[in-house]
């Protein structure tokens, strides 16, 4: 049998309903923040990525899924958004008129070619935002609270907000001396990853997933110790913008992001459920100084963040926040129970013109027994079945069944509209 | 300059509003027809698309991504959705309660490597349908309803429905038979193309674009004599549903699908503009009879349509569809004018005031003169400018001016969200 390719998954039916209700909520925030929609292609040109994402990160060295189209150009499935986002900004000249910032929100699928763990994809679906030509903390802090209040209208309830920042290029310069010759000395004894990371970004050691090295790592000096005055005051002022509208934040030294166009403020949402279980990073982002330059745009400053819809999904199921949240539209208005198959064609344009009156309907188009019909609208959830039998029909009238209540009543066929959007708009 | 590859395209701002309406609407439709969501895979094993799409088809043959991965599987950026749905079903036991149709509704981004022309993309969107377990003609009927009246909704008239029926598996070897004979004798004056067809599946010449074959196909014989009973009535049955539901159709012997799964019923939506432009095909599908058997199904039959959101938003475009469109909601509600710099930090908590009451708010953050910010506020649409100064925010006051009216009062600020919720409400 062909099933699904390993690390991919059907999204189907009710589970279905919720990312689309994901993905609503964050669309209409982001909305609220005058962020509009950029829907850039999911195959890029490889070296989009290996320019912004960076040759040292674990991205592009080890997940991307990269090959070579009919015409021999390499291409890529998009392992992020930013990177589309923001190419798609200066190929459409977007800067031209500098009126800054420019806004942008994306959702969409991305592709890593990661071991496949729990609520880990390989193919996954990405909201985010990416807020481009700014050039004070106001902007930082403006998109971290979007983030932030994003989370809580989908009913996460204390989120930790942890921040850190990666400093100016100045302040990374040192800090980057300082580290190759902290883990110069205990380089032996670390992973063949780290060594890599040592000679093309020692910044990325402080990522390693590796026990051991994470007791190296550990000890290793600090960002915060390296920082410009600059640097230090940009992170000052987002901390104080963020604590006056309500947003509580954690410092975490050790945040570092692992994609190489962040700099400055960087961030990440971390969940526990009511239970206490810990879910980890729920969304993350940050600053980035030198990524618009990178693709030939002007040398503006830019921040974002993304979130994975799976994740969130998944959380948001462990967590039953989907009980509180009515995912109504799921159900079915009406269904329609033709009595003998020489109703059946009447019933099926019936079926149209409430179709037409935005009523979700479903006619039995299969001449099937009255009770094997009724168990068919209370599998489709119907909220409530219509009856149309020779005798309604030459009388002008229906049964209506409501199938919460368990009662039915024949109406008028020329008072069944008005009765329909009585009960049926009046439930939602 | 990094671009996007050859054929794919960037859908930004108010071309997005577009493709969001368009895939909207689409999906409102499909959803009081009681079509349910599914979201599959882009990345699927290549094996699921040469059984089911079929060897013989253009598609499979030229123009699929296909390419190993780092664990070395062959696999295939989805060319079409209709075999992934399928697979879906298959592989999550839908059909095992025998509860039939089940009906899935789809919207997503494929990939074909074909030329570039106007108008079509390597990387592009289709809606469509799926109704899997019919046994009747009402079923297929119903789905070509609700494409045509998916159509309506969108603003197309003068709607061409071309139809044709592939007949069953016994017509279609008949046909085959003799379509071989006929073009036995002409094929070494056609192109290599119908040669390779010729052995594949005949039936795939009468798709042939080159010129001098078409004359060729012309004079070959029609389905239609080498139809079995069966096939016939269920063919004069369809016709007389779409009749008696309002729906007008032409038959069109020539019209044979490219791919290899349909059989039954086919249809196409060709539309022409009231300035008499003719678009082609905006819309397309058919009948199914062992697609879903081939997938390791039961053996049910479906029927399904597929919309191509790029080519429906161009012809759109193009004959001003959208003009009679409201996609008001790109515009901005309220943009927030701060007065000097030290007003900006109590600027931006105001904002997020409104956006957390759903109106999409903007703030300038960057310190601008009064002139300047008022031409932000014109280029974002907003309906309202609202200024905050240094009295005003002493007097717990605030100014808005009505951008389109050009009118401009001071609101106190306990009035203000009901003053909001009066002018912009009442807008919509």
């Amino acid at each position: 049998m062909i099933t699904v390719l390993k690390g991919t998954h059907d999204v189907i039916l009710d589970e279905a309903s919720k990312y689309t209700y994901v993905e609503q909520v964050l669309i209409r925030v982001a909305e609220t923040y005058g962020f509009k929609e950029f829907r850039t292609p999911i195959i890029e040109a490889s070296n989009l990525f290996t320019r912004s994402v960076g040759d040292s990160s674990d991205i592009v060295r080890k997940e991307m899924y990269t090959f070579l189209d009919k015409g021999e150009r390499s291409i890529t499935l998009r392992p992020e958004l930013t990177a589309g986002v923001v190419r798609s900004m200066v190929n459409n000249k977007l800067f031209i008129e500098q009126d800054y910032p420019k806004k942008a929100y994306y959702v969409g699928p991305c592709f890593r070619y990661e071991r496949p763990q729990q609520g880990r994809y390989r193919q996954f679906n990405q909201f985010g935002v990416e807020c481009v030509g700014v050039n004070n903390s106001y902007r930082d802090s403006e998109v971290i609270i979007l983030a932030y209040n994003a989370l809580k209208m989908l009913g996460f309830k204390d989120i930790t907000l942890k921040i850190n920042t990666l400093g100016d290029e100045e302040s990374r310069l040192n800090y980057k001396t300082v580290l190759k010759e902290y883990f110069k000395e205990h380089l032996n004894s670390m992973c063949p990853d780290c060594h890599e990371r040592y000679n093309l970004n020692p910044l990325r050691i402080l990522d390693c997933k590796v026990h051991e090295d994470q007791e190296i790592v550990k000890n290793a000096p600090k960002m915060s110790n390296f920082l410009t005055e600059n640097a230090k005051k940009a992170f000052e002022e987002v901390k104080a913008i963020l604590t006056e509208n309500g947003v509580k934040y954690d410092v975490d030294d050790s945040l570092v992001r692992g994609l190489d166009y962040y700099s400055g403020v960087v961030f990440e949402f971390h969940y526990t459920s009511k239970q206490g279980k810990n879910y980890g990073a729920i969304g993350a982002g940050g600053h980035y100084n030198k990524l618009v330059k990178e693709l030939e745009g002007p040398d503006i400053e830019g921040i974002g963040f993304a979130m994975g819809i799976e994740r969130l999904v998944s959380v948001m199921n462990d967590d039953n926040l989907f009980d509180e949240i009515d995912l109504e539209d799921t159900m079915l208005d009406v269904y329609i129970l033709p009595i003998g198959e020489e109703n059946i064609a009447y019933s099926l344009s019936f079926a149209n013109k409430l179709r037409s009156l935005g009523y979700a309907t479903e006619v039995c188009l299969e001449n099937k027994g009255m009770s094997q019909m009724f168990k068919k609208a209370e599998r489709r959830r119907a909220k409530l079945a219509l009856i149309l039998g020779e005798n309604e029909i030459k009388n002008g009238e229906v049964v209506v069944k409501n199938l919460a209540l368990k009662e039915q009543e024949t109406i008028k066929m020329e008072d069944l509209v008005e009765y329909l959007d009585e009960i049926l708009i009046k439930e939602e």
